[in-house]
């Protein structure tokens, strides 16, 4: 027996779910371990994910993209097949704060990340060390004086043959060009240190002190060419009072900044994300 | 047109839900406004909710229970059907402290709480004047000093005089007898004012300053025959620090109140919870 | 025996809370109950609340402001003393969402914030009702197509006559004039329905539906002549999903203004904001 | 110039405060930098914390606690100095779940704890490896089949060689004697992962689950000999759904034990925390 997770995304109409239903039991004999949906009505679309389990003959004999064109066809589907077997490959791009990296590299190690860190790109090398010690290979490409578009080539290069499936902004301080963006579109997560839509930008602390909010935030979101402008995976939010200074708002922040790239980081990997419009669904 | 909500419980079983999404689309032409699943995979158990759009005559032509009795048997299903056009009837009980009553009588009004309220019962003569302002019959069964079994007597027979399908106790200071809870099994919705099951029973907030909590809770219910012991619907807390007095953390603990009982008013009106082996199952 | 609050802003300099404390026991035979202070060390400014007891024939003899003047002249403070036996006088503006303006009457009523309520205005009819019911005169004074100088005019007059210390806007969806803000400055607590400065301006639930905020708020906050850029006094948040659509947003953010707005006003009752630089200072 | 914190407690008097400060002033012509302060009125008691900075020569020379005995015995304190640039002494003792201790070393590390952490202890190998990363001594004292209280008397013993001050319980699954509490009492931290009281004893995520609760939580507290009865120092919760297995429970929980126990270290080292009466006070 094997997992897998059927994600997919089409306009709304009658008799869609007994369809996609009726076709993995048909098909593949499959036990639904889990189904959510989501309908946009304004937008007359349907989202949806399916957790199943069938044989693991079965499902590779019967080439799935084969069989279910008829029915993606039908209904104009985007969708995805994941087996649960396969597990992502993840590279991690990191800079000089190491507090995110070290909190994935334990989760990974923990059994928290079902995934694979073939590598580490850093353009410090602080985070050697810890990519050392979890047996991670670790890259140092530095930025500064730099030609930026050659290190970027690098970066893409060392993607490309390590097979990386996502890519995983833990505090990276660098912006990446369009190109590399448009690339590895809705495949780059990255974690903004405020509440966003509220301070864009660099030093979001800072900004956040100087408006004396009540409640600093941090933001995972995939990477798209508008700076902090793309699709919001998880926010979350601490209180602060006017004892907290910028430096208090900094620690409290990287406990927001470990949890809301963590968050987004599994889900992606468990396959619980679909993005639309500027937007993403996510799947309990 | 008309919306209806589908809710069942039965044990897991494969096409299941394509049995039922199939039997939906052909027998009502229905238009799937929301579906949502849950199982339970120690129990083997499967849960589901589908709200959907219907003509209205053809609901009711097709007798609805006739027509679902060859599935519902087929898989073993507990479900109920409820139309949206049909709001349930609610009966609110409270003592002396108002702010829960004036709370759901405002989202009443507002249009937050889909349901009729044909009459609220209290202990205490405090209640009128906000009962009376929002336009609901007021009945005044004092119990202190009463019959305590006579006054329950009366308080059922108003129930069925009119025609109730939920009790809300919002602050009813009162224990109801096993009679009524049995009778009334999962129709009675109390709020405790802890985080349950921490400090049970009375005085919670004086308990939680004793013991000297860092967050303070409210907890709503289905009423059991076991004080504070039947299904969670909701919970919420509230950071509290030494500074805060018994007095303040009963003041912070009405906020809790209001919110934690509102919702499981709400989600029950809106047919959202499945209760099984004491615990709720919420749908979206 | 009476309490009072004394507030305070000064340059901070060695010796000033022993100053203040001896100056309160020498003076007053003061009976210290809580003491709050908080020091600005970037801008060297120092902030205090104290709040004490003392005879009541005492405080008012000895008068308060000729004794203190030594002691504030000295430090160059900015202090007001408010006597907890009289309590500020405030008007309710509100239009025609009532939720604000129910939540604040009852807990009024309750015994939560301590105060009189002399009038309510409104431009809108809808509150009457409320008002009445709670014994509080509510002047209508419709906005659509009146003059609108005259109108704040009349408000203006009618504050004036009722002896008003805050104006609380209760989702009153005007804007007040430049001039009508800066005669009530920081004596104005106003509820946006965002967590600030995300969704400034109008239809801020719109905007956070179609940005994909995972997170929706709402800020209670002084007014000032730039519209939502007033000092901050509350936030705070609730979690949103996909399946929330925009009256989902606007339901919740409901509980969420009633939470910021109910609690900024009891602060500023108890005398517990100080502000500066766009800034407050809330003490416990 | 050096910084120092003074806590203190006493039954409330008058002029408590004013005596402090006039102190610190006149003997150390001490600048002020925080005080916070916290009145029992039930129980009459008075409780501050006074970080203050002066001549490190000073307050080397003139011994603070000779001079301070004069206040001290009059107001009957009971109280500590810290001078900042000592920092405690740690000890944290570890079983085989590794992220409390990978998040408070990496925390170490990064500047957020201002300590010194001699020694690892475990009844566990699995810790060395991360222990030898950080360049921390680790001892590996197995405790399964042994002689639990010769374990004991060695853990004391190096607890005594390497000058430890505070011992840190990070998910460390063995019960203390009652003989090794008391003679650390409240210099000994535990995270209990339930909200106490809710779940005392062993398993709680089973029992949360089971108990069908919507919040899990966790708690940091000094230990005492009543197993989870000890002083609170700070908790947190994080929603569940039904959707939640037991696994997700006990992964969700670790985020909460690393928040909870990480504020709770951090807090005592910063000499933050006072304890009476199985409370504690919480200076910010």
């Amino acid at each position: 027996m094997t997992k897998a997770v059927l994600l997919l995304e089409c306009p709304d109409r009658k008799g869609l779910v007994a369809a996609i239903m009726n076709f993995l039991v048909a098909e593949y004999d499959a036990n639904i371990l889990h189904a959510g949906q989501h309908q946009d009505a304004e937008l007359g679309r349907f989202f949806m994910r399916v957790e199943f389990e069938c044989s693991e003959d079965l499902l590779h004999e019967r080439v799935f993209r084969e069989r279910f064109t008829r029915i993606a066809d039908e209904y104009q589907m985007r969708w995805k097949l994941a087996e649960s077997g396969v597990p992502l490959r993840v590279c991690l791009f990191v800079s000089q704060h190491l507090h995110c990296l070290a909190d994935l590299l334990q989760r990974f190690k923990a059994g928290e990340l079902h995934c694979e860190i073939p590598l580490i790109i850093s353009n410090h090398p602080d985070g050697e060390g810890l990519s050392s010690f979890y047996g991670i290979p670790f890259h140092y490409l530095p930025t500064s004086g730099g030609d930026k578009a050659a290190i970027e080539t690098e970066q893409m290069q060392l993607l490309c043959d390590h097979g990386v499936d996502l890519v995983v902004l833990a505090r990276y301080m660098q912006i990446l060009s369009a190109g590399f963006v448009e690339q590895w579109k809705t495949r780059i997560i990255n974690v903004h240190h405020s509440f966003l839509p509220a301070f864009v930008g660099s030093r979001p602390y800072h900004a956040a002190f100087r408006r004396g909010v009540k409640l600093i935030g941090a933001t995972s979101h995939y990477v798209t060419a508008d700076l902090d402008e793309g699709p919001i995976i998880e926010q979350d939010v601490l209180r602060v009072t006017q004892g907290d200074t910028i430096s208090d708002l900094i620690r409290k922040g990287r406990d927001l900044e470990r949890i809301v790239l963590s968050r987004a980081v599994r889900w992606h990997l468990e396959h619980r994300i679909l993005h639309y419009e500027n937007k993403t669904v996510i799947f309990d």
